[in-house]
Order: C-alpha cells, then structure tokens, then sequence
C-alpha cells in the first residue's frame, strides 16, 4: 500500500494514447494517459470506460455529437458507444476500466497496445 | 452521457464524511466526499477502495502507520484492511468502489450512510 503521486507517474512516460496502469482494484484498472491528436474510432463490447481530465482538455467524438471535456471534468463511455478521442495539445487523462480493457476496443491496428506497462 | 464537472458537484453539499455517488460503471461507483476531522475505524470484508485527492489533504490511519495524501494523489485501500480517514481541514475526495459499499464497512453506527444521495 502506497500513497501514488499522479504528477510523478505521469513524469515517468512521454508516448500519446498508450495509457500505463497505475493500480489495480475490484478486477478494475487505473491507467494514466497523454492523449494528442486524433485517436482511432473504436468502441468496447463488454466496458464501461471513465476519463478524467487531469491536466488539459480533450475532445470525444462521439457517433451524433462532440464533446469537451475540461480540467477537473469526467465522463463515462457505455459498452458499446462508438468513440474518439482527439486532442489539438497534449492532455493528461486518467481512466477507470476493467482490468484487459484494450485501448482501441474491437479494432486492432498500430495503435493497439496489448500489454500496457504498469508503472 | 454527459460531463461531469467535479467542482460544480462538490458544490451540491456540505456535509462531511457522506459520499454522493456521481457515475456508476463496471459495477463500480465514482463517488465526492468532504471529509473533515476523524472518521471512525473500519473495513471493508470484500470491496477494495480508492481514494484520490482532488483539493486539500487527509491522512489515512493505518493500524501500524499513517500516510499523508495530498491533492493530486491516491491511495488504494484493499479489502480487509482497518483503515481511518482523518482531516484537520476540509478536503475533497473522489471515491472508487464497488456499487453498494457502504462508508463504514463493518461498523454500523451514527455515521453509517445506507443509501447514499446521487448528484
């Protein structure tokens, strides 16, 4: 049990959408993410998936509308929802999910991680 | 689905120590508390639990230490372990833990929240 300092996780990877885990709870993941730029449109069969913006803002397409979501702002995607997150800067998100939750959903392509690093 | 802004739901009440419960996902449930003095012992026999710090800082007690969390950090409590939040000031919490968990786990007393309030 230890007390976990975001800013200093976050310090220790630079990549974009490549989110590492950070605890493990409950069968549940936290994972640390720098998003920029347009990710890849996917959606997750069996998760639930939470943001958090820590740092920055981003934008989640979504399959009828955009959403922004600001500093100190969450949002939770249902199984099933087709969405993309996209970012102009750089933004620092943390994200709740199911532990063996794939970043790109049901699409597999060079943007898949399959094994994200624990920090 | 909708953005959830922390602070505007941090500002839908004062008291302490009574968890809201903002988003639920995964069977799991993002909850904001205010905590401020001390809480009382407990633990929770089957659902570990996150604390993360959005303003202020508290102290966890631990049955052989304590740990300092300060805003922008957490901490990951498992199941079965006696633990007690403690705050001199008052400090802003999110929550992560399964649907259902009750705020003092194994005791039942005149802090016990049963149906906590959605903001």
């Amino acid at each position: 049990m230890e007390v976990i300092n975001l800013s200093e996780k976050f310090g220790k990877f630079s990549d974009h959408f490549s989110p590492k885990i950070i605890a493990e709870l409950n069968g549940q993941q936290v994972k640390l993410g720098k998003f920029k730029g347009e990710f890849v449109w996917h959606k997750h069969a069996g998760e639930d998936e939470l943001f958090l913006v820590i740092k920055g803002k981003f934008f989640m397409d979504l399959s009828d509308r955009t959403l922004e979501i600001n500093e100190g702002e969450m949002i939770v995607i249902p199984k099933g929802t087709m969405h993309r997150p996209r970012s102009e800067e750089e933004v620092h998100v943390m994200l709740f999910e199911p532990a063996g939750t794939l970043n790109t959903g049901d699409v597999n392509n060079e943007l898949t991680k399959n094994d994200p690093e624990r920090l």
